[in-house]
């Protein structure tokens, strides 16, 4: 269904529904979902809607100059986006294939409603079932001792593909605190441990070592703290004293992959809304 | 926070949203929370809000006064209730006390916005545990050779205490279809399996005989047809070969009064909307 | 690791634990895993052993000849295999690819120790995929008025590449009675339900329409009776009002292909037992 | 079904549980239930049987007599107990009852296999709860400034009741260390968060401000460094951008009872073994 999504974010206050509805019913729109959310500890308001393009008289840009002034009038943060626009996601990987590997399968049957202008990588491991896929695979060595050129290449090249998103599916590096800041908001990362558990390196052996019963995985966004971004989604799997650290990791990957997936969907249909460091999600 | 409750069920089209929230604008109406639902399959549309009472100029009676026009104009099916107003839920248990003593604990927590006005059981076991709580408890023998005057004194009973809502809580009798009728969509059992598998008596012992790996439990609303009523809510419990049956019916207990808790507190805030044999659960 | 597995059932009595233990201390032997399970109802007694093979005096062979005796006293029903003697995994599949995709993948990154000689699949469409992983694919049609041709081809390619199991990853077609026996208890099903509800055709649309709050997916060994085999693995994923069928095909996936490959492990690993319709699981 | 449950754990060699077996073997023991555990990286092998007591020609006594030179062979740790002679346990409580209706309920229900000799709380609400289950009620209030006399009441309690165990059912009091050695192993609480995440006060606020998708609870032993205990059972339960705290506590409060009646039943039954700051749990 061809939909224009409305994504807004205000200071709550009584008759936002009734402005912005009545708005849509002035022009015959037809909502095709909505959702609302009042914060009652921060005070502001949440909404979106998906509304049928064709039940609409304007293209995205005319509701865009139609919706302005009311969007000023409640002082909202937002954005209206157009479903038959796919985004572009770029995806970065190390040598670990499980997430790219089930991300590039959701796309490649549809699942994922997204272009894929590229993979980049810090090894050349994954190129074959990347090519396979007909997608470019750029291999970019990060030298341990001066990141900084395969940062500036990899910034260089989600530019060049003009990447709306960029996911970290097992990346392994951290990626420096400007490309954090430019990307803010549109780079997910998938953590493997149940966040705030395990921050870092290694959070398989760390959890092994506290005997945890249950693992887990986080799908969120990066800011310049490690692992510390807004939280998209979260999920687990239950460990025992069977589970050595590499059935960990092992059943890890499937958490890891379903959690990132889910994040991804979410963040492709415009349903995650940031607000300080926590995530609306109108799932 | 005091709110009335408003639910819509009717055929889609488009504009509906925008009357309802133009009408709570025009009366400075407070939007605390808002759920959609377009059903494509059936073409219908359901619609909850909850608006803070004292932002509106008018109590219940004057809201439906005021309302009437736009829901006749829409051929809504809808209600407003009063969040202040608690219902009343006649419990119904037997002999197993999990259900009974869980719910009782809830309302007795304050978990639970209800009245509890009476509990009718089919054996005396459970009397002392509700009295404890303050709440009369009424026995209530059914003779399997005569179960009508047995169901006569039940919906007495029920009638006399001006129930809003009956809940069985592992009742394990058969409503007789006069009341199933009578108390439509005002009647919630738990049924001790993930329906629709092993519907009717016994169904761990059906479980184990065909070797499930989790067994579950349903919240529905009851109908005459048995065990094929709404469902309301539903979770289920791993087991294992280790389990025998005596196992799955104390996990399962677990489940069931969990779900059962779920689903009652889900009819309470009047977020369960029934159409045709299904649910709209706005949680 | 490289152990041997000991597999036994047999009818349960004092000293079966002893004097399999005491075998295998006679002969130095390192248990590296142990599980027992004594089914009270059937009184039946179900054993696994995993032993490290290089603390064995005797290979494969020798183990068997020196077991016998012990087996045949206690009448048991056993089997021992070598970890290092890879499985032979026949696939099957149909148009859908996210099983498939998702057990090719596994396997390429030795997350699933078997071999996989051959794909057989009754389309084309997968063809490519399986063939990248250098897997040959076989496309056998099946021609819905007369199936006996196709099943032949089936069987003889089953035979030719001597598998040891054969895994019906979505295969959509119900195999022929005869096929069931002669590969019984090694043919794995994933059936896209939460059995024993929606046996057979399109159980989404059957969920969908009893409008069901949890869905799920069932990974069984394949008897002559549709989908009433004993079953290996299952589980579910939460749905509501707002998924429909295709959202419910499309999580039920995930469902499906987690399901079917921790059932696929647990076979790989001699960790099921089939007892009359229902398995033991060692996990 | 009499019992004894015989519980090992030493360091891994060839032989163990042909000794031990051989040894149920010579006196006919027959052996209910039994499971191992050789944990590869600290080298340590553990082991849990359930033996039928009327199979064995001596009592515990003798059972203890008769396996001591065998313990001696090979360093374990072990212990045998008695399924007939129940596990006396001092319940702890402050205000809140969820933990402790609970598991006052299973006790009434035959669910948890105990004694209950009596309940200490540092406030006086829960008294009529506790005492219409007739077991004794001990309000021993702490002072702020001064709580050792409090402590040194509630450890003469706990002597004088001769408890087994201390379950400390959201006692929202911090043991002092001499109470944490002296019953070292025997003390089991329920964290509200899924640790190592959110350690000390306010746990949900802490979630709730992380933005977690989902929160949890931690059923521990108690050791002098706070919510670092080794961990017996864990759970989680999803929430989202609707939940306020006090959601967050109502729900998590489902799960803090689960986890810990869950915890406390593998404690009773002997099925959890302590070794380093881990669990080996035998569900």
């Amino acid at each position: 269904m061809h939909t224009f999504r409305l994504i807004i974010a205000c200071p709550d206050r009584v008759g936002i529904v009734a402005k912005v509805s009545n708005f849509l019913a002035t022009y015959n729109g037809w909502i095709h979902q909505a959702s609302h959310h009042s914060d009652e500890q921060s005070g502001w308001f949440f909404m979106r809607h998906e509304i049928r393009a064709e039940s609409l008289p304007f293209d995205l840009e005319g509701f865009k100059q139609a919706f302005t002034p009311i969007a000023n009038e409640f002082s909202m943060t937002w954005q209206v986006t157009d479903s038959a626009v796919k985004k572009r996601v770029v995806l970065m990987a190390s040598r670990e294939s499980h997430c790219l590997a089930d991300l590039l399968h959701r796309w490649h049957r549809n699942e994922l409603d997204c272009e894929i202008p590229c993979v980049i990588a810090n090894h050349d491991d994954l190129r074959s079932m990347v090519e396979w896929h007909g997608i470019p695979f750029f291999h970019v060595p990060v030298d341990p001792k001066d990141k900084e050129p395969a940062f500036a290449e990899v910034s260089r090249l989600i530019d060049e593909h003009e990447a709306d998103c960029v996911v970290l599916a097992r990346y392994m590096q951290i990626l420096p605190p400007d490309l954090c800041q430019k990307y803010h908001g549109r780079v997910i990362n998938i953590h493997h441990s149940f966040l705030p558990s395990f921050v870092g390196a290694k959070p398989y052996h760390q959890a092994a070592l506290r005997g945890v019963k249950l693992i887990g995985a986080t799908c969120h966004y990066v800011t310049e703290e490690l692992d510390a971004g807004p939280i998209i989604e979260q999920d687990v799997v239950r460990v025992s004293h069977r589970d050595r650290v590499e059935d960990m990791v092992r059943n890890g990957k499937d958490v890891e992959k379903m959690a990132l997936a889910r994040g991804l969907r979410y963040h492709l249909q415009d349903r995650v809304l940031i607000h300080d460091n926590k995530t609306v999600v109108f799932d």
